[in-house]
């Protein structure tokens, strides 16, 4: 294994986006909360099911293979970004695609998610568990070629499932509300389940460095049941881990964004992974996060997608607010603020909402 | 609507089990932290799916039937008590038992949870709402009478649902991961909003004071889903509600508890709603909360209910740590602990590591 400063292989020559918006506000530039045309905007799960053009194209074609078919994939992420006008456009993806691409029997069912044909509790199972090959993933590398060209000035943003977020899937089988088998691993037999998250930190960094080989322009690790542990878990099993995969793609001189739900308790934590920029979940201020993880990072979030529903005096006077508290986050020592959701945007949500919302955001 | 200075209606005479850890623990004497025995324990959800002896009676019944059967509450009730002999026994019920008998039309489903034909989502919908009469849960207030009897020296400790918690089941419909519906109505439309709320806390008065009738110990208030919430919207939309019930039962004298998952930012407020005993999530150190919340408050809690999936040398340690975090918090100006889960017993829970762990609590 490589390490940062003397790697096996560089990474490929990127195009440049001076004036984009997202990537002027993720890379803390030009200055402290200054936006040189407006505050940049884009939605978790902005590419999905709550428009009827993606309910269209995905009829009659399975989720997972979906994101192996580029045209496909090219096609659905740049949905979001014309109707809406979001100021990057974010990888139609799942999280388990690399373990699935990579040998792994799983599958992802409508109306439960991502189930694993045999569940990974053992030592052996661990060690049976294949490494992923980057030309394994070259379907989402052709994508990202095709997206990139595309996509014009707006930035592409890739993403990676978290070693603690994937080991979930595959040691209780699919999707767990408790994390019952996940955290009895992680007690039990410690070295077992570091040996599960240095596989998937593995696959993480391979999966990620193929992305950005391929052309995104930012990448987000999403630790989504990161807030299911402790501190003390999350610090002592999963922090080694996820801090590895930062490391291993910080050469690439690509913005890192890091979220998970759920993690007031654990922002500070993850922050010492060590993202440039780190997503906040709707349950926690801006401002307030930024007094928990300190000054001199980007925040992104956190407009509670419940709020969607609301009637729209409702949805302003929130995303006012939500602009207020970016401000104020930048006040408190962040370097600048990406408007998001504080999770990914609900399947019910009316999408002409969305287009509104975003041309509010881009007069605040 | 009488106010707990002047109220209309009494309560009945209880008896009293001076030497019962539990209560000892849970109305801070005979001294802050001082166990006459032993440290008291019980688990939320101890009576129920992890118990063979439970699946066998519930086979051929609903759930929703279960409780309005007065022998049966009272058999499901004792059996974690003479099994694991913890300290207290729970009611067997369930927080939509009181809507139920008002005669909303909804239904337990297996595998998915509370279902509500007719969602609550207008003015009209909350006024047609039904108030809840004391002798409609008159079956539950002969399972308690029953269990008094039964359970000799062991308290027995009545619950409701907060009204945050059954709003939203009556406003999704069933239950939700969003809460969007829930949320978009307490923004939206705040009057309707309050108006649901006041119908429930009736109801969960209602409901409470007739278990206190009955000769419940304790009660305990689960606002189990609250940690969906940020701590602005509980302040103005639920707080208010919460704090009434607890106003309205403290004639009663009998310890009160408040628990909801997930509720790290909210433990300060709901700590101001008024209960005796703050539930404490797995995720917060007890010693944590007692910093939050402030000193003067027992604390309940909070092994993480996954760790009893672990190897027994996991199991022990982290039940000491609990214990520590307990002793800490009284130090910290906790006025006791009360050993418990950080969330309930779940399902596939082997019956007799609760048992053990039982045994090893007593010795802490």
């Amino acid at each position: 294994m490589s390490d940062s400063s003397n790697r096996a292989h560089g990474y490929a020559v990127r195009r440049v986006l001076p004036d984009a918006p997202f990537l002027i506000a993720a890379t803390g530039g030009p200055g402290r909360g200054e936006y040189p045309t407006h505050r940049p905007v884009w939605f978790m799960r902005q590419a999905g099911r709550s428009l009827p053009e993606y309910r269209d194209i995905r009829a009659d074609i399975g989720m997972l293979e979906s994101c192996f078919r580029p045209e496909l994939v090219c096609e659905i992420t740049m949905q979001p970004v014309r109707r809406h006008k979001v100021d990057a456009a974010i990888l139609f993806s799942d999280i388990v695609v690399p373990l699935k691409a990579a040998g792994v029997d799983l599958d992802i069912v409508a109306g439960r998610g991502p189930v694993v044909a045999n569940p990974v509790r053992s030592a052996a199972d661990v060690a049976a568990l294949p490494r992923l090959e980057e030309d394994e993933v070259g379907a989402v590398a052709d994508a990202i070629k095709l997206l990139v060209s595309e996509l014009g000035t707006t930035p592409l943003i890739g993403f990676a499932g978290a070693p603690f977020t994937l080991a979930s899937y595959l040691v209780e089988g699919g999707p767990s509300r408790s994390h019952a088998f996940t955290k009895a691993l992680m007690h039990s037999q410690p070295d077992v389940w570091n040996a599960l998250l240095g596989k998937l930190t593995d696959i993480a960094i391979t999966f990620l460095r193929t992305q950005i080989n391929a052309g995104v322009d930012a990448v987000q690790l999403f630790d989504s049941w990161a807030g299911a542990l402790s501190l003390a878990e999350y610090t002592k099993y999963v922090l080694p881990h996820s801090t590895r995969i930062f490391d291993e793609v910080a050469a690439a001189g690509v913005p890192r964004i890091h979220f998970g739900l759920g993690t007031g308790e654990l922002l500070s934590a993850m922050n010492d992974a060590g993202p440039d920029v780190m997503g906040v979940d709707f349950r926690i201020p801006l401002d307030e996060a930024v007094r928990r993880i300190g000054p001199g990072k980007v925040v992104q979030g956190n407009l509670d997608p419940a709020i969607l529903f609301s009637d729209w005096a409702t949805i302003e006077r929130e995303v006012r607010r939500i602009a207020r508290e970016g401000d104020a986050a930048i006040a408190a020592g962040a370097t600048g603020h990406i408007f998001n959701l504080g999770h990914g945007v609900l399947p019910e949500t009316d999408p002409t909402v969305i287009t509104r919302v975003v041309e509010l955001i881009h007069t605040l």
